[in-house]
């Protein structure tokens, strides 16, 4: 599918085929995609945690407002984050690069990041939406539907994917075959309520 | 250009054609696929600020650790958050859906955020997260290179473009045309450190 098609025809599906298996190829070919997400210093903070497990996903359901395709997907990833990723051993994002270029990075990425607490946050909410986006166009060359979500308690998810201390939970998106057609596309906020020239207008 | 492709050919570029301008059509048509991006309830927190103006490009690149790209790039687009979308007359969001899904989010929308600042900020983060990465792959599809920048000052960059008080600064994005090869792609981390099942593992 043509990129500009796949950004054109996503939309967030929430009915999903329950009885549908996703190939363990498919599920490895989007792994492999969404970890090309790019990330500040390439320190890829973000971490997939891959639902598998029924039991699993109608626990996670009971603490989703019950939404039906938590269970009724193919897949369930939650996007979560390292928040210390800045400082886990740097050198090991650029081993293969340039001397110049390591020695340009290496040294600034842990001192970027190091005491700014809403920076890092920032930052493991930012780059989980990049790979979140890359996923769930992934998933449409791959010829499935996706759903981003936000409705659910994310300290409950923790708990029940065993989230360490220092990673935080950002969404989840469902990722599965639709079972019926979709209603229009929301609507879209004009041009000049959502893109500027330069400068916001004077208020 | 397939959408697994432009996944896979994206990589972060640096130096851009200054000479090169981007032709209005392209402008309008990366405007018109970010905006298709998902957001939570769809209320496309998402803003997108253009520095179109060479002074302002010079102004931002000295507080952007003087990056040649912010100058060069056919396309400099500052991504932005709307703090307050959550309650700016939520019914047009879905002014076109049926009436059950009018019902079902209409009300739930302000009250899902209100009162909840890291909430809120997290949104913008991570919403600018996914319009970033339409973005950069519609770029790719239009046959550009991109390259997505959290290296420089927010504050002042929020002076340069008139932020409004309720909205925040998230990360650059520099499309354009380039100018020399680049680098073998940064290390990926193995996937047993990004890719868990069901559960991290017990620490």
């Amino acid at each position: 599918m043509n990129i500009l098609e796949a950004i054109e025809s996503r939309r967030s599906i929430k009915s999903y085929d329950p009885h549908h298996v996703m190939p363990e190829a498919d599920l490895a070919r989007l792994m492999e995609l969404a970890k090309l997400t790019p990330s500040s210093f390439n320190m890829q903070n973000y971490r997939f945690v891959l639902a598998r497990d029924k039991e699993l996903r109608r626990q996670i359901r009971a603490v989703a407002w019950d939404q039906a395709q938590v269970t009724d997907a193919s897949l369930l990833v939650i996007l979560c984050a390292d928040l210390n990723a800045h400082c886990e051993n740097p050198p090991r994002y650029w081993a293969h690069a340039p001397k110049e270029v390591q020695d340009a990075l290496v040294p600034a990425l842990t001192p970027f990041y190091e005491g700014k607490p809403q920076l890092i946050r920032d930052e493991a909410m930012r780059s989980t939406g990049l790979a979140g986006m890359t996923l769930m166009l992934a998933a449409r060359g791959l010829g499935y539907d996706s759903c981003p979500m936000v409705g659910f308690d994310p300290a409950a998810v923790a708990g029940l994917i065993q989230l360490p201390a220092d990673h935080v939970v950002s969404f989840m998106v469902a990722i599965g075959k639709p079972t019926q057609s979709i209603w229009p596309r929301g609507e879209r906020l004009p041009d000049r309520e959502v893109v500027f020239t330069n400068q916001f207008p004077k208020r």
